[in-house]
């Protein structure tokens, strides 16, 4: 490993160029056709089989290395977000209202950094490696499925990716067995009640009042009917009811999320909102409309993979603390791959210790300390190599 | 008239002596059995015809004119209240827990005090006195209708009362035409949730949070439901949901009061209530009981009876103002008889012009101004005189 | 009267004819030129005194009666409303989005019609008229607070207007003393909670849950704080916090209206609202701004005067009913001339027989009888002759 | 071992008929004279040194080892709940109301089983044991606190204790280090309104209606101001506001109970209900009082002891599963010994195989397996043993 050290150690200014590259020009998710030719020239160039638009704008990247083994994809997504950037680096986005504000420009920066190196060291990878770089991970329905219908997952054996963290301390890799990420659905709600002069409220069915009460009562699924030891969230994001100020409202519209782990606490809040909205509209008559979308599933990382991981992760150079992490409510399309193939999902600290206090993700002042990435690539390649050397014999035996 | 005047004020101590007896001696709603022995003994001395235990305590007598005419019935209730007197008065309740605090004895003092002077006017009289002894006026279903029941309204051709009103000054008349007071009605609800642990909130149907909402909800009826130029008021008067502090709540009694004016009124509060219940339990998936009990009708009175008597009011010795009075939400069982015979009934002031506050009606501390039972007294005697004078021909019309 | 009644009759075409023409060309409130200029032209061309852009786009015309007596002004207003016609009749709107749905066109093509009959009647007329064309009736602050401060009531002693009701039966007139239209006022509330994640609701002041306990909060105004013998009305129209289905609000916006007919509730409600807001966001630690707009007064009819007018709309050819009528909640700014002169302010029915039903005014559907314009202009017209002959020796006096 | 569990077998009757006889005599927390007396009688039989009302009702018994080694304490709570039991078992209570329905009859069984046992393994003991027979664990303040401050921890290294559930199947222990049952605690408010006439709401401050918004708005705790990846409990199960129908309350009382697992969370929810409160007060002008009372700490598990007594379960016969066991918001008063000793709780299953359901703990039904006492015992034994064994050289090492 010695040599996947400092081999990573010598492109990282490179990886620099690549991440400030794309910060510089991030694209919206389901838009980055620039950056999948990037990534896809890249590879190319390193002679690497390549495949382009997979499902949508992915591009997958395959080393084959010169002893048999098993098949180990390793995913960075490389979409960025609808926010306009505050920050004042040297390589802030050229375009207004788009910027990479959640790191994904550094997650592929790390595995072009990588794939560069081990493409050097073919000579000793004992099977394949399918470097998945994944767009649109952050806009519902994501890229990841789509990718999956598309054959990104064909022959993988255990697929590995990390997120750079602005929140955790540079030098710290957190890993969680199970459920890491909680599934983030949508719902959307009409309230269809009866407008009217605002001086006769008693010839409407005010949809305000109704929606107020809708509000009120949605807040007890979390706090009377979910078990307090489970986690759960319901947010009322967007309340739409435009009138002129004397005219009550004919209908109103909410929008919102849900956070869960577990799948039976997800299907009975569906159900939960749909009983209180049916009970609140019956208090005044009203009708209703409500649809509830799933987005990504909770990503439920594989016990063995993550345990792997995490061993492999100590003594990496840079690695000075691995813990477990406690889960987070924030979805991950990543959890699609894993319902399909066995591995793991984890976290690679990327907050600057000298920073007092780094700006949350999907913050317009975002940062990150960009050594991350080298850290990132080192306990991906390690743990891909050693994955393959511990497992290359399990596929001779099932060629056998 | 002259003669009616100075005989009531000759005969105005022996009205407070009335009074001050019966305030001294207060029984309860239906237990008012030694009151109305106390009246119809008045009666009997006088030589009336007197009939007891009408529609229960109810006392009836009857002073027949030397000359032929109308039937006019005049009414004055005298249960008292289960409340602990607070005044320092001398003639202050002997019994504790039950006070006349809302003036009925000074309604029967000065009815028998009326009774005492038209029995020595009677060669004048065009027709025939009913003095109408009401018991049970403070409490449903009173006992206005089962006197009714009981025949006290038979061949009464109109009747008169009056309320002496504390917060009303002395001299004041106010009479309305049309709806005076409002129908009180009451009803109970019964929350049927699943009670439970209180660290187990998920197991359970939390029947406080339900009438939470319930009371929330409730408030919508009022305020958005009832036309705004109508006036109606519904109000939540218990709530009992009694428990060990660890103990969700299996269920929630609530009981309140619903005041109307028009019948049409009534019954959408008394549905929309049950649709308000409905929704709300369905929201938590719970049961309920919802019972709605109609107290007194709205008390209408009649538009000429009305003008009659607020005419006669004039120029009554003591009375320097005769207005037109807003209607109160408080209910009076008096409506009853206004469903059956022409009539109307009016509010006689009583507060001492030196009070700077008079305590409300059912309060621990209410007093009158007993000048109030000459006033009334006057006013009545005229009002009844003057129709049957007015009427007498009416009923020898109706004899030929 | 005679020759009034039958000369009117004789320019009832012409009427209609101006009622359509402006029909077909409504202009928004302060935006009314060209009709503005139609009105004047119109009294030019009777010889008429004519003020143009009185307070805005108001109209004053002139007609100076031959003998001595007071001045009375009559107004009609003239503005449209932005709303898109979907009647059927051949004068329909030309203009997309704008449309008389509320009468005045009738109201000002009755009063050229009086105006031009009474130009014939000049030898007969005592003292002077004003026609008041008033611009901007619909919209707050209203053009009549403008025209007075730019004079338009100047030597006016009495004032006389009506308003076409679709809703009341062709051939009524509406009269009320006191109180007619209630005080229509505007609120705007703006809650500043914290926004965020949606899935980390711990980390922000959620602006949707504030609102929607507000909403709440404030049906308590009218159910509990508001006298239920007062009529007021607290509608909340607007409900606006618009954010990604993921992001939980920053701030929410509300805008309402508050209906009352007395000074001390009005006052009262401005006050409770922001105790409400005030309490509602301390609960979560939140901000608010809150601004309370007063629109037109109450309008107030004048006993004297109502009274003059109801009696006068008796007889008249066309009227069949003239009633008391119960006051509405929607406001009118003619109540702002009522606080500077006497008058009165009544409503002329204009539905026809024949019609099921009538749209509500403001309704894309509204249409009125147009015989309703003839009845206004008759009850108008022998309202201010009548008025002027009776005080002629006021004004005599006076001036001795 | 072996020898320790053939010894429990053989007393295996007698645990069952301490049990029993403990169960058909229950007594209230604070009042257990008896019991206490009971159990100080078998342990003076056994020789055994004995302080009796320690802290109240508390009974502690003293075997020294022959061989020097570590101070081992293990509990049992004997207190019973003022329910009346519904089963139908022969030795069913014969007090009306008081019931031994949470399984601490069986707890104390098993510890006097297992002393008599341990009493005759003299020979072979490293150290004391101290027998810790706690009274008043269901009822606040609880008697562990002052069992502590009267000294009965005083040399004790370790303490170990179990909790018989009746949910979990007989032959399983569930262990859990750190936080294994959450702080319970109380809270109390009192909403100061205004009383008065429920037909004249606008005269009052009611607080049935304030007492609603405020359960409503307390549901925002958990619901958005609590991490969801925190377990917290916010109940109000006690709401009383009792008054006549038609008597606005003057206050309401509402009582409830919080639950948490960490330190900042507690304080946290004490402070967020107070302004939930102010605000909500603040609204319509009432005030309030409020006490929280905190209850038991959270019960937090040591680790090394959670493993060493999760090991030693291991391989105990009848013991078939030893899991994690998740938290549980019910909380236990033995979380006071863990903040003085190291040790650990755990819980060890009751629930016969045969049964479907079993009643939850604190039912009227509530039911125990037997057998469980057998396994208690034995795994206490084994722990207790193995500690001392392991850690006699400490003692011996501290004593040089």
């Amino acid at each position: 490993m010695e040599q996947l050290f400092s081999k990573l150690d010598a492109v990282f200014d490179e990886m620099v160029n690549i991440r400030q590259h794309l910060h510089q020009h991030p694209e919206l998710s389901f838009k980055e056709e620039k950056t999948a030719a990037y990534i896809a020239n890249f590879h190319k160039e390193l002679g690497h089989d390549v495949r382009t638009n997979v499902g949508g704008n992915g591009v997958l990247a395959y080393l084959k290395g010169e002893k048999p083994g098993p098949t180990v994809a390793i995913r960075a997504d490389f979409d960025a977000l609808p926010i306009h950037e505050q920050t004042d680096v040297p390589f802030k986005s050229v375009y207004d209202g788009v910027m990479h504000a959640c790191g994904h420009d550094g997650h592929t920066a790390a595995l072009l950094g990588l794939a560069k190196v081990l493409n050097g060291m073919n000579s000793e990878i004992e099977g394949t490696i399918v470097f998945l770089h994944q767009h649109a991970e952050e806009l519902p329905p994501g890229g990841a499925i789509s990718m999956i219908e598309d054959g990104c997952l064909d022959d993988v054996d255990v697929i590995f990716g990390t997120h750079l963290q602005a929140q955790m301390p540079l030098g710290e890799i957190g890993y969680r067995s199970g459920a890491l990420q909680a599934a983030p659905d949508r719902f959307d709600i009409t309230i269809q009640g009866e407008g009217g002069h605002g001086a006769y409220p008693h010839n409407t069915k005010d949809s305000i009042v109704i929606g107020g009460q809708l509000i009120n009562n949605l807040q007890q699924i979390v706090s009377r009917r979910v078990d307090p030891l489970d986690s759960a969230v319901v947010s009322i994001c967007n309340f739409e009811a435009k009138n002129s100020y004397n005219v009550i409202a004919d209908t109103a519209e909410l929008t919102g999320t849900v956070r869960t782990f577990k799948e039976e606490t997800r299907t009975f809040i569906e159900k939960e909102i749909e009983e209180v909205i049916k009970g609140t509209c019956q208090v005044s008559g009203a009708n209703y409309q409500y649809t509830y979308t799933r987005g990504y599933p909770t990503l439920v990382n594989h016990e063995e993979e993550t345990t792997f991981a995490a061993e492999a992760a100590q003594n990496v150079p840079g690695v000075e603390k691995v813990t477990e992490t406690p889960p987070i409510m924030g979805g991950e399309d990543y959890a699609f791959y894993l319902q399909y193939v066995k591995g793991t999902f984890f976290f690679t600290g990327a907050k600057n210790p000298e920073w007092e206090k780094a700006y949350p993700h999907h913050h317009p002042k975002f940062d990150i300390d960009e050594r991350a990435l080298l850290t990132a690539a080192k306990v991906l390649g390690k743990t891909a190599l050693l994955y393959m050397e511990e497992h290359s014999s399990d596929s001779l035996n099932e060629a056998g």
